[in-house]
């Protein structure tokens, strides 16, 4: 609110996936808004699995497009670390179809690694093609104080680490963690730096994998993307950077592909012949991603939004991206179930 | 959406409290937009604990209202007939205050029993005077036959019934169970019926009652109820019927008196002199409240929003309130810290 220039706000979003069962408390607007003290303003928690964080955004650029609201406050949180493992791994995958996957023992790591396996098969990838995208995350964080993960990651660990869930190693797999982030959203806020939100879309694809025609099509990304840049009046080739959902490292191609950046199965040849790094054709990740930033669920979707305005604004310090003046931000719920894209440009 | 005329929605918004933990089932959209048959249209979860489905209708008339859509679905529901009583009183009791209420014990009912303690010592009012409440809701709800409990409650009966925590007996509390409901908002829907929102405001209150200047005065009732009227440029006398969250006995007491339909203290003087059955002053829970309908929580805000909608189109059956033009709806969330008031009317 201090960077924004404003001190107050006349409603809060807050994105947030498992706070009734990591910390029993499940009724976080009222909580938050009087933290804050907004007074008695609207408040309300969003949920869309992974993507809460985003549809906070959303459902707040919603509220000031009604006009109903001339300045609101999307919040993205989720406290992870007070959990076990076991715990954590049962409520990530309520993300996932509790029918059709969970119940026949599915959890969220291993339809990441049933997609990656599949992705290698048909389209004739090994695991070393995955790298760039786990070189380039990793080496943004390192330049960004915030990051979780301050490593860089070579081919050759890369390769050599651990096996989560054949094929997916440790370094395909982001970290959770705790976290927080807010930004705020309005109409006519104080001139500084201010971005504007030119595209907004959520959609949304069948719950489960198994009851998608293809897999390896993220229908969701393709349909979130598509009307978002309608939206903004914008092409693919006008992106100057781009924060993907990459969770998973497979989820980063098939959000590639989705989208259209790349052709369908060569995401990977994409990261490695385009380039994504910062002065890449498309970069991507530049504060390092949900695989080295890291990824406390509800708080990932801010993230995202807050550094594509500090890379619109210029302020992104050692991993700016030259001239940036339109970011895409994409944000996935369960195996992009839900994906929701926005479109943000310098004002 | 056969009622409403379509066959097709553009967006799909869940209210929902405890899904996560009840069933295993957090990423609620997809899941429903998928088995409706819905296409790839937004969906999203709002949670406002008790107030979740009033919340979800909310979030749908802002997204109609921001002009991205014309036509949205908004669903509320709750599975809480598989959980063992503990856990239910576990997870409603994450609508209070993690920290200040239930680390110290209080369960929800428990906070309410406080509250109807000091109204009682307060106002000089006794148990007696809340029989109204109870005898309007279990009579409406006789004539109701989708109304979860099917009986009349004699004041004897009311008073002589098994004490539940002193001085909320058994028929001051409302049934939770499993329900779902769905309402069709959007610009220019088929004529048939059609009801206008003419009034949504939410509003928050601090989330423990001990951080409130007077816990008998619902702060975020006055403020969302003065706002939702406003916006329909309507005074408390054009209003023919609420629905108001009717949890505890004491709740119904405080809200009218939040609201302004009866003066400070005087909620049940009110409900035996001025009448709240079908042809009182103000008839209140005509379905039968969540007091005898019951309160399966996601649903019930949306099940308040479809008994006025009927009301208002004449279409209430044997609990019609005779020319009913004009209706007022409030979801309490917690004790009244979401507090989400609607203001309907017919066309």
């Amino acid at each position: 609110m201090k960077d924004a220039g404003v001190d107050h706000v006349e409603a809060v979003f807050v994105g947030n996936m498992i706070a009734t069962e990591a910390t029993g408390q499940g009724h976080l607007g009222p909580l938050l808004a009087g933290e804050l003290g907004c007074g008695p303003v609207e408040c309300v928690s969003i949920n869309a699995a992974c993507a809460s964080g985003a549809a906070a955004v959303r459902q707040a650029y919603l509220a000031v497009a009604s006009g109903q609201y001339r300045t609101v406050l999307a919040v993205g949180l989720e406290k992870m670390t007070s959990l076990d493992r076991s715990s954590l791994t049962r409520l990530l995958a309520t993300a996932a179809d509790a029918e059709l996957e969970v119940a026949n023992s599915a959890t969220f790591l291993a339809l990441n690694a049933l997609l990656m396996q599949r992705y290698m098969h048909e389209y004739h990838v090994n695991r070393t093609s995955f790298h760039p995208f786990v070189r380039v995350a990793h080496d943004n964080a390192l330049r960004n104080p915030h990051a979780r993960l301050q490593e860089s990651v070579s081919l050759e660990s890369y390769l050599q680490a651990r096996m989560i869930a054949d094929p997916i190693g440790l370094y395909d797999c982001c970290p959770t963690g705790d976290g927080a982030a807010a930004v705020v959203l309005g109409r006519d806020l104080p001139a500084r730096g201010a971005v504007v939100i030119t595209g907004s879309s959520s959609a949304s694809d069948s719950l489960s994998l198994q009851e998608r025609r293809n897999p390896l099509w993220l229908h969701a990304a393709e349909e979130s993307c598509r009307s978002a840049l309608s939206q903004a009046n914008r092409c693919l080739g006008e992106i100057d950077l781009l924060e993907p959902h990459d969770a998973f490292t497979v989820m980063v191609a098939l959000s590639l592909e989705a989208c259209g950046f790349a052709e369908r199965g060569r995401g990977t040849e994409f990261a490695r012949d385009e380039g994504i790094g910062l002065r890449g054709r498309l970069p991507i990740c530049t504060a390092g991603g949900l695989k080295a930033r890291g990824h406390p669920v509800g708080a990932t979707g801010v993230y995202q939004v807050i550094e594509a305005a500090l890379q619109l604004r210029g302020e992104a310090g050692a991993n700016q991206v030259p001239g940036a003046a339109v970011a895409m931000t994409q944000s996935f719920g369960g195996t992009a179930a839900t994906v929701i894209t926005h479109v943000l440009e310098r004002c």
